[in-house]
């Protein structure tokens, strides 16, 4: 079957727990990070951790099924073990109608889980056991599993996983072989200083749209303040889709730029997802063929709502008041 | 260790939907009702649901986790599998302080969930899969394992498994022993419908406090009219707690009545956990040798609460203005 969207990401299963901001100090956390943690670290965490609510997670996962549940069609692409929260995992992609195109494998690592940290001011800090995910293979891109998607949205984390970056370019290559885009989002600033040169070759060798909030652009091209790099963008090769908190997005495209305000909040609860949730409503008006004022728009009415609720997926009604237009 | 509260119950991991109305009619479930499924049904459920999220959940662990939450010592017997939901169950409750005094059982069936669906009224109808709590047996209750409570809490839903009744009288028999009193919580009105007989003779036999709702409370009594029952409550035994929804509670002990009104409910958002909510802050407050006022007025606090949040348990802070006395 033909999609509109497929994903290709780190497949994590999200253990949401309120925290004090001392608690990120005894772990030596910077807030609002994502830090990678192994399997033993894991366990400590958890044990550290109050109680917690389980839910399906993931950067790129959560844009897929949003972008499901806004009435997109959309496939995926991700690892997980044959445990309950691999179960947990697939059955909400599934539960949206995404086509989720690997098995959960047998044996290997358990599912992975990103221990979501919640502070009072709704920011959340991520300390994440990459599991089943790291055994993502480049076998697994194949012309089958990647069929023939309109656009791929590949997420940064994935170049944390040993053949996470060749499985992109492979998956890359067939998308755009047949016609397709590619998107990438940024995934976080230390990820983007973890994979610097991978990333700014992957982003101009393979790459047609960039999801990235500040931080992740101005750590992609090493400068210090937006006013540097801005200017420069629209000049670049890809559409730049740059989300910017409280000063609302812009897009850069073929020397033009795209200013959206941020939309009024009324109860910030909880950031995690906000940007998985601007690429969804984004990306659904894209795939639409919209005007990139109404993607940006779209994307921001998603982001505003996903950040006034618990957790990071957005509803089915998050755009119910919004009419892309014809 | 000697603690106040001691919780026997079936240990339970919620999983937790929006459905519509619709839905309902099509699984043939009552609105409100709780059905037991086995584990055919339990994956046809979960299949039809949409994505969910998971927590850890069951009726008196919620008020033994509420109990604990609340400032109380607690422990809790129940019988999970070492699966990832039994991983969760487990870490929630310690994490809490709870002194869960079984370790996960080695094989058996896979730790029990919930299925639980919420309606746009906020109502909660569960489709439950009992898996390891039916093997939760008598032999798990021993001097040792129950210790000496001041309180120990049993649920109706305990006699829904094979050695659930002989069990429950063991307990009430070591714990009245050691100078403890007995708490049963009713569970549902279709759980008493189920266990009628067994519940009388256990209520006269073994039990010092009762927790009910109105409706399980007439099918306890087999009358249609809470004015019918209500007379006679005063003169029997134990006390009788009984929640009635918009109209409050009442407590009935020594021929006397107390009755606490409802408290302002600003935005319902999720019944589930109102009457194990209650029940926590009532016996928070019990514990402490309250007079009965003090402590129904604490239990509706914490109910009105967990209604207004997603989710059956009582966040650490709900009883944060409220001064219980000396």
């Amino acid at each position: 079957m033909s999609v509109q969207l497929l994903g290709i990401s780190n497949a994590i299963v999200d253990i949401l727990a309120n925290v004090e901001p001392e608690f990120l100090e005894k772990i030596d956390a910077p807030a609002g990070s994502m830090t990678l943690i192994d399997e033993k670290q894991a366990r400590e965490i958890y044990k550290m951790m109050g109680p917690a609510t389980e839910m399906s997670g993931g950067s790129v996962a959560n844009t897929v099924a949003g972008f499901a549940n806004l009435g997109g069609s959309a496939a995926y692409i991700g690892n997980v073990c044959n445990d309950q929260l691999g179960d947990i995992f697939v059955h909400d992609m599934q539960s949206l109608g995404v086509d989720v195109r690997l098995p959960p494998a047998t044996g290997g690592s358990p599912t992975a889980r990103s221990h979501i940290l919640i502070t009072p001011d709704g920011q959340r800090t991520m300390q994440t056991y990459l599991g089943a995910c790291t055994e993502l293979k480049l076998a697994d891109i194949t012309a089958g599993s990647v069929g023939e998607p309109d656009i791929a949205l590949l997420e940064g984390y994935v170049w944390d996983i040993p053949e996470g970056p060749a499985l992109c370019a492979a998956a890359a290559e067939l998308v755009r072989k047949n016609g397709g885009k590619v998107a990438l989002s940024l995934s976080d600033s230390f990820c983007v200083e973890r994979h610097l040169k991978e990333f700014a070759d992957f982003v101009e060798k393979h790459v047609d749209l960039v999801f990235a909030d500040e931080d992740e652009l101005l750590a992609l091209y090493e400068l210090d303040s937006f006013d540097d790099v801005a200017p420069d963008l629209a000049e670049r090769a890809p559409l730049y889709a740059v989300t910017r908190s409280e000063k609302g997005s812009v897009i850069y495209k073929d020397g033009e730029s795209v200013q959206q305000d941020a939309l009024a909040v009324e109860k910030l609860v909880d950031t995690t997802g906000a940007g998985d949730a601007y690429t969804a409503g984004f990306l659904y008006a894209y795939a639409d063929d919209k005007p990139l004022d109404i993607c940006a728009r779209a994307g921001t009415i998603c982001a505003t709502r996903v950040i006034q609720q618990v957790g990071a997926r957005i509803e089915k009604n998050a755009m119910a008041d919004f009419d892309l237009g014809d």
